[in-house]
């Protein structure tokens, strides 16, 4: 089967919003096992919609509509629709009666506008949207199958994943879906990862399973995906790949799924292992705080940090010793130790991690150009810096660093000798 | 003149990429004036390349093309051009040699497929790459012009501006350009701004002139858009609308910039007041902290944070009352301004801010649900905490609080009245 998705409003075209709609949509289809062939952006205007819903349903067997629902008169797509399919319009009494109860509560006065959301084309099956005021609709013509979708985001995806989903597999029950498991890797770079760490994969793949490296700031994600009848059918077809995939990366895979952060793989083995966090960062600025206190529960094994953004704060808060500040300079092996050993002790937490760095663009000197950082690692086993060089940009250090340090505690909570990006340990006498 | 873009890349239709080039392509084609009438995404299919090339080029004055022009077997653009224009391959000395000097650099051997990126179609000029070993093609066919850029976005947004741009100047040299401003506002919601603080702008507004209220994290960005032959005509055309909007709306304004942020406006404004800040966090877990040094030169009036997200770190480090965390519970007004006046006196700041809350989904009691934040402030004039409710969504949580204890900071300083959101301030003794 064959998709394509279409989406309207003018917003998209003069690049207002940028359109994650198809590409949520793009991926949703593809898990149904349908190949989407095209994307077309076009703008609210009637005769524009028509044809492109016309031409579409010509050349697919599914056709996804988003946008061009709202109760203003830029929106059109309803009317063209209609247009296209010869329908009358006719009013949908329970979207009518819910869309006058949000009225109520909410105490404005009801318009013809509003009353007009109410109204469908007579040949649509309407796909009740119990978030917002503009129906789904849904037309089974040409030998093809149309939604027709409001824009907002959370409304569409409400509306796919509970209203076209089932009817699309009521359709294609019997079809090939695509299934697939991500794998989320740390502290190596990409093409190190494809090509010397996992190596050739052709011998596993075929038409039918395929493998993708995803980068993305939490690391490199890779996607195991294969067709099949069932996810249990797929998961043998893949399982001689991800066993291979893991034997050659253990140490690099933080953990699985799709939207895994750092900050969620470290506190779930945190969490395991019963070991608590702590953190002083100066060039990270908080960041690494921020990501570990995103996940839900980080209350368990997080107890706290601080941001030493000055000289001054690092002496007077983690004790810092002013002799080395000044001998070494805040971007050193001697800061980063004291900083991450200080933030252990004083929340009293079973490992401190600390980061000092030149995020840039002011700050650098020729030893120590933008983008140096110090990380810092302590725990009651061992004690230790890393030295690393990231790049010319002030967000991406900040980052980079905060991924690193991350990295560093996952892998010595496990044992593992080799730090992210084959960085050394640098010890207090070395 | 018109203007269609055209998106080649299977990994953007099948979701793996959000099309973030088209929505760039499309605002620096509405800002030179140029109408665009549609986006085409499409895979690297050799025949669907041509024919989307041959009807947009029917269609529009101007195409833009991005992806597909890489080394690898699945990348056909250049061969569908050549093919749509009946050209011949030849070779670009000059890109040859680039890219050859590349691969000595890295010591990578060269290859058949690499010596194909540096031909070209006959009846192309080549718009040199220094990103990248993709050259990009322009060219003037059928009354049309056609650039042909490689879809990695900075090496894009570079042919872009260094190439593309002045080509079009020198052709739409005498056409009108848009023009725009754009105003940050925080503390206020987009329906209360547009309607009941700004009101009707119909009286300033022609098809020339054009007002957009664009949400975001950091608070509604008001664009205010004019066409012309020169900024300094459209900004006379403009200052009648922003004078009202600047009345109208001037302590919710933040400042003035497209990428402007809160921690940004915020900084600039420390900076010129010669002031000092420093930060206690729970709720948003350093969240605040990270904004702040998200921009270069924080260090000037960032003096540090703390992230106490445990009660014993809140007492230990920021002195907070046992008694008071027993008595009321971290969440409360005593425990924020315990904490905003702790920050400022640790790090010697002339502002403390402090934030605690239950971000959520656990910890919530019937008395405070989730979404309960309390946000204190402390200088040497006013102490005081203010009671928000957000959402239930953890993330959003954080994200307002931040944006919330930015702006009381911003409101303070300039000794306005009203706090975010009409939020009360509530002083230790009421």
């Amino acid at each position: 089967m064959t998709g394509i998705i279409i989406s309207i409003g003018n917003e998209l075209l003069i690049g207002d919003t940028v359109n994650t709609n198809a590409s949520w949509l793009g991926k949703f289809l593809v898990d149904q096992g349908i190949e989407v062939i095209r994307i077309h952006t076009i703008s609210d205007d009637l005769s524009i919609v028509r044809d492109t819903i016309n031409e579409s349903l010509e050349a697919a067997d599914i056709v996804i509509s988003t946008g061009g629902l709202g109760p203003t008169h830029d929106d059109v797509t309803k009317k063209a629709v209609a247009m296209l399919f010869n329908a009358e319009m006719t009013v949908h009494k329970p979207t009518l009666g819910f869309i006058k109860k949000i009225f109520e509560k909410r105490n404005i006065p009801f318009s013809k506008s509003n009353y007009e959301q109410a109204e469908v084309p007579d040949n649509a099956e309407v796909l009740f949207n119990k978030q917002g005021t503009a129906p789904g609709l849904w037309f089974e013509e040409r030998d093809s199958l149309l939604a027709v979708l409001p824009g907002v985001p959370y409304e569409m995806k409400e509306l796919v994943n509970h209203k076209v989903k089932p009817k699309l597999e009521a359709i294609t029950g019997g079809n090939e879906k695509r299934y697939s498991r991500y794998l989320l890797t740390s502290g190596v770079g990409e093409s190190t990862l494809s090509d010397n760490v996992v190596g050739n994969l052709e011998p596993f793949l075929n038409d039918n399973l395929s493998v993708a490296y995803l980068p993305s700031p939490q690391g490199t994600r890779i996607r195991i995906s294969g067709y099949g009848h069932s996810e249990e059918e797929v998961e043998e077809h893949m399982k001689p790949v991800i066993d291979h995939i893991l034997e050659k990366a253990s140490y690099l895979i933080v953990g699985e799924g799709k939207e895994l952060t750092l900050g969620e793989a470290l506190g779930n083995l945190l969490r395991e292992k019963k070991l608590t966090l702590a953190i002083a960062e100066s060039c990270t600025g908080g960041q690494i705080a921020d990501s570990v206190t995103n996940i839900p529960g980080s209350s368990d094994y997080f107890l706290g940090g601080m941001v030493t953004y000055s000289n001054k704060a690092k002496v007077q808060l983690l004790d810092v010793s002013e002799n080395d500040l000044e001998r070494y300079g805040a971007v050193s092996k001697q800061v980063a130790l004291q900083m991450a050993r200080a933030a252990a002790s004083s929340f009293g937490a079973d490992i401190g991690i600390s980061t000092t760095g030149i995020a840039g663009p002011g700050g650098s000197t020729e030893e120590k150009p933008v983008g140096t950082v110090w990380v810092g690692f302590w725990s009651k086993d061992d004690y230790f810096a890393v030295k690393a060089l990231f790049t010319n940009d002030r967000l991406i250090n900040k980052e980079r660093s905060s991924a690193v340090a991350l990295e560093i505690i996952r892998r010595k909570i496990l044992g593992y000798e080799k730090l992210p990006y084959d960085l050394k340990p640098q010890y207090t006498d070395a």
